[in-house]
C-alpha cells in the first residue's frame, strides 16, 4: 500500500509539503498541489484514517447499540441513523446487544477504546453515567433517561390517546392494550397511560395486558394473544404497542375465525413496513423514525467535544388509518 | 482520559513494562502484573484501540455494504453477520449504499483508509478487482462473482426447482414467477432457471415477469402484481423471488377477492420474519441466512493477511410449507 513517503518520492516533493497538501495547511502553489494529486492518483494512495484519528484523538465513527437488529422497528431506525450519519461525514459501528446487559457493557467499553465521536443507545438497561464523565456524548432513543444524557423520544402518551380515541370513535366497547414489558420502565409505557386516561374519561371497558421480556426477545406473541382473545370473547378493539404484535393479532384472529375489522378492530404502533405488508394492512400510530434519527445525530454532533447537556427531545406522532379499523 | 503514562506513574513501574503487561510480551512477575492491573482499574484506563490498530496496520473491524438496511432479508443477514463477527472478536461498520454505485465506491475507499480487516459486500455493482491487489479480503454474499473474490450463495437453482415442483404437486396449472431485476445479472437469477426447467419438463403453462430496479429500491410491487393478475386471470400458482413480493401478492389477491390458497397458491423466497407474520403465512424457500453469515465471516478471517483465493461457497435451501399453498 502506498505511503506518504512514496507520494513524496514520486512527485519529487518533500514529505512535509505533501502532508501540508493533504491537510490543507499553509500556502501551497497550484503547481505543487497538482503534482501531489497526480502522484496520489497514480499510486492509488489513501490517507490512513487510523493515524488521522489517533492524531486527533477522535474518530468520525458513531457507535450504535440496539437490542435486536432484525426487529422491524430497529431495522428502520438503523437505516435512518446510517443515512443521517453519512450525510454529516460520520460512519456507524453497529452492535447488537440481544438485550443482554453484559454485551452492552462490552460494547460501551469497546466504543471508549475506539475513541468514537459519540454513542447512540437504543438498548435498555446500562447505567451510562460513567460515560458522561469521559466526555463521550451519549444520545438515547426511546429508553429511560439517565442523568447527563440526551434522550430522543416520540410522544408516546399522545400515541396512546390517539389509538384509544380512534377505536372508541369506531364503535368499540371493550378495548385491550398489549403494552410494554412487565417490570421494565420504558418511555413506551406512556402509550399505556394515554390509552388508560382516554378509556377512563370516556367510561369504556378496558384492560391492559403486559408482555413478558421473553415475548420481546423472541418476537413471538401468538400464544399470549390467543389466550387473551379466548379469555375475553367480548373484546372488539385492540391497541398493540407495536406493529409486530398487531400483525400477530391478525393471524390469531384469522385462526379463530374472528373477522377484521367487522368483529375486531386493531391499532398498532411504529408504522414500520410490516404495517403495510399484512392483509389487512394495519391502522397504526406513526412514529417519526426518520426525524428521530435526524435529531439524535444532530444532537451528537453538537455535543462532540463538549460535556453532554441533559435534555429530552420529543417528536409528535400521528394516526395512519388503514384496513384493520 | 487516563494514558499509559498515568498508569505507569500510578503503579510506580516504567512505561515500557506497563506496555509489556498490556501486550502480554516477555516475562513479567505476578506482583508487577497485579500492580499494573490495580492502577488500570483505579484510573479506569482503556487501551487506545486506534493506536493499537495503527501499530498493527490492521483493525479488528469488518466493513459491510448492503443496498437496503431495512429490507427484511438484509436486516436478517446483518443480524447474523454481527453475531458471527462478535463471536470472533470483530466489530462491524455497516454502510447502506442505497443501491448507488457512487456510494459503494465511497464506502470501499473509506474501508481502505480505515485498514479494515475485511469487507463483506451484499450490494450490487462495483468492480472490486482493485481491492484484491490491496490484499483486503473481500467476501460477497448473493452477488455476481468478481475475479479474486470469494462468493457465498444459497442454491438458488434448487430453490426454483423446489418452488415449481411444490406448486405443480398442489395442482397448479398455470404458474407465474416474479423474478429478479431486469438487466441485472445476479445469483438469484438461477431461481428462475430452476423454475423454468421444471415447468418445461412437466409441460406446465408458465410465465416469467421481471421486476424493475425501481420496484426493488422502493420495495413496492402492488401495481405490477395487480396488472399481472388482471392480464392473466387463469394463473393459479405464483413463485415470488422474495417474501416481500409474496406478502404483496397476498394483499393484491385479497383486494381482487381471489382466495388463497383455494384459487391462488403462492411460494415466496428467503424465509425472513415477514413470511411468518402475514395472514395467511407464506410457504417459502428457506435461505440458510445464519449459515451463510457464518461462512462469510469464517472465510474473511481465514483470508486475513493473505491474498484472496477465488472460490464459491454454496449452501442448500429447503421448502417451508405454510398457509399460502
Amino acid at each position: 500500500m502506498a505511503t506518504l513517503k512514496d507520494v513524496a518520492a514520486k512527485s519529487g516533493i518533500t514529505v512535509t509539503t505533501v502532508s501540508r497538501v493533504l491537510n490543507n495547511r499553509g500556502y501551497i502553489s497550484d503547481e505543487t498541489r497538482k503534482k501531489v494529486y497526480a502522484a496520489m492518483k497514480e499510486l492509488n494512495y489513501q490517507p490512513n484514517e487510523i493515524a488521522r484519528s489517533l492524531s486527533k484523538q477522535k474518530s468520525t465513527t458513531i457507535g450504535i447499540i440496539v437490542p435486536h437488529i432484525d426487529h422491524p422497528y430497529f431495522a428502520s431506525l438503523i437505516r435512518y441513523l446510517e443515512i443521517e450519519a453519512a450525510k454529516n461525514g460520520y460512519k456507524i459501528i453497529l452492535c447488537n446487544s440481544q438485550g443482554k446487559f453484559e454485551k452492552e457493557i462490552d460494547y460501551l467499553e469497546m466504543f471508549q477504546s475506539y475513541r468514537v465521536a459519540g454513542i447512540i443507545l437504543c438498548s435498555s438497561s446500562v447505567d451510562i453515567g460513567k460515560f458522561v464523565s469521559l466526555h463521550i456524548p451519549v444520545v438515547s432513543i426511546e429508553r429511560p433517561v439517565d442523568v447527563g444524557t440526551t434522550s430522543v423520544e416520540c410522544d408516546n402518551y399522545q400515541g396512546g390517546v390517539l389509538a384509544a380515541k380512534h377505536l372508541i370513535e369506531h364503535g368499540c366497547k371493550y378495548l385491550i392494550h398489549f403494552s410494554g414489558i412487565e417490570n421494565e420502565k420504558m418511555p413506551a409505557d406512556d402509550r399505556c397511560r394515554g390509552f388508560l386516561d382516554v378509556c377512563e374519561k370516556e367510561n369504556v371497558l378496558h384492560k391492559e395486558v403486559e408482555c413478558k421480556a421473553d415475548n420481546y426477545v423472541s418476537m413471538e406473541y401468538h400464544s399470549l394473544i390467543e389466550r387473551v382473545l379466548k379469555d375475553n370473547p367480548l373484546v372488539d378493539g385492540i391497541f398493540a404497542s407495536s406493529d409486530l404484535i398487531a400483525a400477530q393479532v391478525i393471524q390469531v384472529a384469522r385462526k379463530m375465525k374472528i373477522s377484521i375489522p367487522e368483529e375486531l378492530k386493531i391499532v398498532g404502533f411504529d408504522d414500520v413496513n410490516i404495517a403495510s405488508l399484512t392483509s389487512p394492512t394495519i391502522t397504526t400510530i406513526h412514529q417519526p423514525i426518520k426525524e428521530m434519527a435526524h435529531e439524535a445525530i444532530q444532537c451528537l454532533i453538537k455535543c462532540t467535544g463538549h460535556s453532554v447537556v441533559p435534555s429530552k427531545i420529543q417528536l409528535p406522532v400521528s394516526l395512519v388509518k388503514r384496513e384493520t379499523t
